[in-house]
């Protein structure tokens, strides 16, 4: 790692740069980013999702959030990079840091590719601060890394409406009613799920995430798609042309963009939050800009009822995948010989037999024992453990099937646990079913039922250092906005009223780093409940089949209410996937779901 | 009142206003308005401290909230004003109501003095839409009102450091502070709660808030009084004088604002929020307005050492007279003939027996029956009715003391109460103390923690219709900012940070329109809990000392650890009164707070 950041420092030199900047991210502020797009991993050795490498002459450091500590820690160990852990005290912002570091009239350096406009603006004020300047039309890490892997290409296809439940017509002409509405005569969409929602294409081009790299230029009529040339076979071709939608070269958008920068084509809807800073500052030179979050966000984050159906038979399916991995991890522990990687890839093994199996919706997190606290897991050839009959296994997962996309934590007993373990067991699982039994008036944000989660942890001075819930997509991003469960107000963001079709995880844990990890997750379906004098009531449907291990729990620590709850939804399991079960399974099952 | 909208109507038809708009407010957007502020009273009928008439040729409607539903209901009848239920479906809010009535190129009238500046430059948003325009420098109703009241004029007094716990010179320094981090060269404060908080004067210019009509003007060196000059005596002016401040008569500060928008003065710092229309378009025409809470709205609401011991004292007085009149309450019910005034008058002669008495923090909710479900009934010579023994008595009542304010409700059982009362009793009380023994990390807010207290009616469909909670005054307004318990955030409005010396009521209730109506409310310190390795946790210190009626609650409705809760409480309610009590009344109160 020290040889790159001595030859990013000899590029910084030659340009006069004083403060470089490497996102792990890609042109489209996507939360994972492709091979492609690994400059911050290629620069420091780590390998989360999530790191931020600013570079001086002097000094080099990675921002990354509470999930990935204990493995920036490790990976970041002789990099020559110091690690920022974002959010504790006495770590400054990466904003403060530049602040402090940038000398008089000096340069800051990115690729305004990979830096969103918001962001980058920022940084653009603290170089006027100080008299100082931007240079961001170079990637100076794509100039030292000799064998960047090429930019991944793969085949469109069409997710038929018998799946999508809404054509693209359809979503074009709503989008297109939002424009009208706030006077806007273009909508510049750089994010790949939104252009992969509104236009009903799939692709691979990001690993787990079906999507494809593209650009969406929306007008009143008129609709660019610039994508590359190979992904498009003539069944897609034709299928956008029916759409009205017009192919151009992926790269050109920036000479369009330039171009357009000659002259206004009047107010443009763009979020400076997820538009990159390059193609932003050319679009915004010539017209007044919208900034507002793109109206495809909400219109996808509140799944239509073809999808809702879908999605509850896609989890059946994951559900029964899930408890046949199960039922042989637990049969077969500590007499077949087992580790995180091969109980893994067994589960993908389950998944893939599964009809309209498509991809795990992201890498699976298998962390037994002291790997369980370290939230992102993934276990690689070293860091690969053998797994015994005894301790907790906590495996973090999903697919993406046709009927959309799971996404499930289960902790496992796999023989005899500490009395701790199982208090933390049981306490996180009362957050986790606080949440998932909540029942809410309409207008209800996700920022007010976080507690409901917390609560047991926070009355012993615990807590675990990530949200409860993100939303999910259908098909798309694991990740998906507005929707969360969170108590902070995230810096410019609103808090997002929880509406009919959201879909959002509830996975409360607690993690004791170097022992042990806890944490249960299941999707929520935000459903109506009731109306009464006080208005509408709305609560959650659980999406997800799958056991809890009662071995984990102790049941001293519940109340009736609970026991009820966990009872209820055990029962609702086994009622729910015993059909698509064998015999045998189902007399497993039958077992695991019984009444505590 | 049909008398009053035609005089109303006749002077609006001569000066050519199409709209006009009258508040329940005074000249410093106080929350309780003097008599002779009361317009929105003499033109409607409706009693209530918030109501708001919007007049125009053909139509008169009063806009109240959910609070006053019911009370409004009754006292519109026959005023030829409308009741417009805020926040309920189909109801438009004032400005969208004005939008739709007022005619192209039409007027909209209203006195510049009793409308905050940020709801004025709304209208005046939508009198430009319209081509129209305003009126604003007359007070309409004031040429109408033969009969009106004076305007109150108390005296000053200091409240010396013992009990304010901060001096004078110390607060306007940390105020100058701010406002030199600002860059900000004057700053007007025209909330009166802020003006005595900061002067450390105390007055009694409305009804049970010991204000004094005031306006304040703070420069880097300068500081001066609007004030009505018989409200100063000699004493106050040398305190006064001692501490840099110029008294100016009251009235002058419009002449004051006029010359000013001839110059700049620089930055300015004050709050369209607070400060009224008149003020703060005449300082706004000459000068850049830094538009923000005043910093002592923060400052003022974290209580200082000194001020929490007090209050600690004040509540402790405060739960010796109520317990003194609960058992005569209790005792006398059903022989000894009673009546809601009667008893609130018993409870207020119990507070004034109390050293440092000052006065009532509000006028008493005493409702029996049926009158417990208004919330914020006021017992008139009419409505009073006889109180037996039986049913539910909501009283929510208060005192100012030189030690601070208090505010308390108690749902008092008489007699026989049915099982459904017991039962939202005790729900009631459930969310009561879930949100009281909260802990949590620092950073929660406000928005955060609301649902605690609402659960178990949400759980059930049902709802109150008032926030669960508000921040209190040391000996100023009983409603105070920033802090209170809501989930909704309102327009605007930021959530307020759970801070230490905060001081917030906790009062969840449940009513059922013409029956009953239940109120639990005690007031919340937040002080230290804990720091761990997940950082500092806050909770709360329950400053109330009164028990809640045993006869109330059905315990199966409670688990074990809400017992705890209770009878912990409960318990400390006996050890920290019984000194202060006669041998019998110690054995009342123990059997009041016996276990369950």
């Amino acid at each position: 790692m020290r040889t790159q950041l001595t030859a990013l420092r000899e590029k910084m030199r030659e340009r006069g740069i004083d403060i470089y900047i490497v996102p792990a991210a890609d042109f489209h502020e996507s939360e994972y980013a492709g091979d492609y797009f690994a400059c911050s991993k290629y620069l420091t050795g780590f390998t989360g999702s999530a790191g931020t490498a600013v570079v001086t002459l002097e000094e080099a450091g990675l921002w990354t959030d509470g999930r990935y500590f204990l493995q920036a820690e490790t990976q970041l160990a002789d990099s020559g990079f110091t690690l920022c852990r974002m959010g504790e005290k006495g770590v400054p912002t990466i904003s403060a840091y530049m602040e402090e570091k940038l000398p008089e009239g000096g340069t800051i350096g990115f690729d305004g590719r990979v830096i969103n406009a918001a962001f980058g603006r920022t940084l653009a004020g603290i170089a006027e601060k100080k008299n100082g300047r931007l240079h961001t039309n170079e990637d100076l890490v794509g100039l030292i890394w000799t064998d960047r892997p090429a930019l991944s290409c793969s085949k469109a296809w069409i997710l038929k409406e018998n799946y999508s439940g809404e054509s693209t017509a359809s979503k074009l002409r709503k989008i297109r009613e939002v424009m009208a509405e706030k006077g806007v005569s273009m909508h510049v969409v750089t994010c790949l799920d939104d252009i992969a929602w509104i236009l009903n294409l799939r692709g691979s081009d990001v690993r787990h995430c079906p999507l494809l790299f593209s650009y969406l230029i929306l007008t009143r009529k008129g609709c660019l798609l610039y994508i590359q040339e190979a992904s498009v076979d003539e069944e897609v071709r034709a299928y956008l042309a029916e759409n009205g939608v017009t192919i151009q070269p992926y790269d050109s958008i920036y000479a369009f963009a330039d171009a357009l920068s000659a002259r206004s084509v009047g107010k443009v809807l763009m979020n400076a939050k997820t538009v990159n800073y390059r193609l932003y500052e050319a679009i915004a030179k010539g017209s007044e800009i919208v900034d507002e979050v793109n109206p495809s966000q909400c219109m996808k984050a509140c799944k239509n009822a073809t999808e809702v159906q879908n999605i509850r038979n896609a989890h059946i399916k994951d559900g029964v995948a899930l408890v046949k991995w199960l039922k042989w991890l637990k049969e077969n522990v500590g007499t077949e010989p087992m580790t995180e990687i091969s109980i893994a890839d067994k589960l993908a093994e389950c998944r893939a037999a599964q009809e309209n199996f498509i991809d795990l919706s992201f890498d699976t997190i298998c962390g037994y024992e002291a790997h369980g606290a370290i939230i992102h897991y993934g276990a690689t050839q070293e860091s690969n453990v053998p797994v015994e009959a005894k301790g907790l296994l906590l495996v973090d997962s999903g697919g993406h099937y046709l009927e959309g996309s799971t996404d499930i934590t289960r902790t496992i007993v796999l023989g005899p646990v500490t009395e701790e373990q199982k208090k933390m067991f049981t306490l996180v699982l009362k957050g986790h079913f606080a949440l998932a039994s909540a029942k809410f008036p309409r207008g209800v944000t996700d920022m007010n039922l976080d507690v409901l989660a917390k609560k047991p942890l926070w009355d012993l001075g615990l807590d675990y250092r990530h949200g409860t819930g993100h939303g999910v997509g259908y098909l798309l991003n694991i990740h998906e906005g507005p929707n969360s469960f969170r108590w902070k107000l995230l810096p410019n963001a609103e808090p997002a009223v929880l509406t009919e079709g959201m879909i959002t995880s509830d996975e409360p844990g607690y993690y004791e780093d170097g022992v042990f990890g806890i944490r249960h997750e299941d999707e929520l379906l935000v459903v109506p409940a009731e109306e009464t004098a006080y208005g509408e009531f709305l609560q959650f449907e659980n999406l997800t089949y799958c056991p809890f291990d009662l071995a984990g729990i102790d049941t001293s620590l519940l109340d009736a209410s609970e026991k009820k709850a966990i009872n209820a939804y055990h029962e609702h399991i086994y009622r729910t996937l015993a059909p698509f079960l064998t015999k045998e399974e189902q007399l497993w099952l039958r077992y695991e779901t019984r009444e505590i």
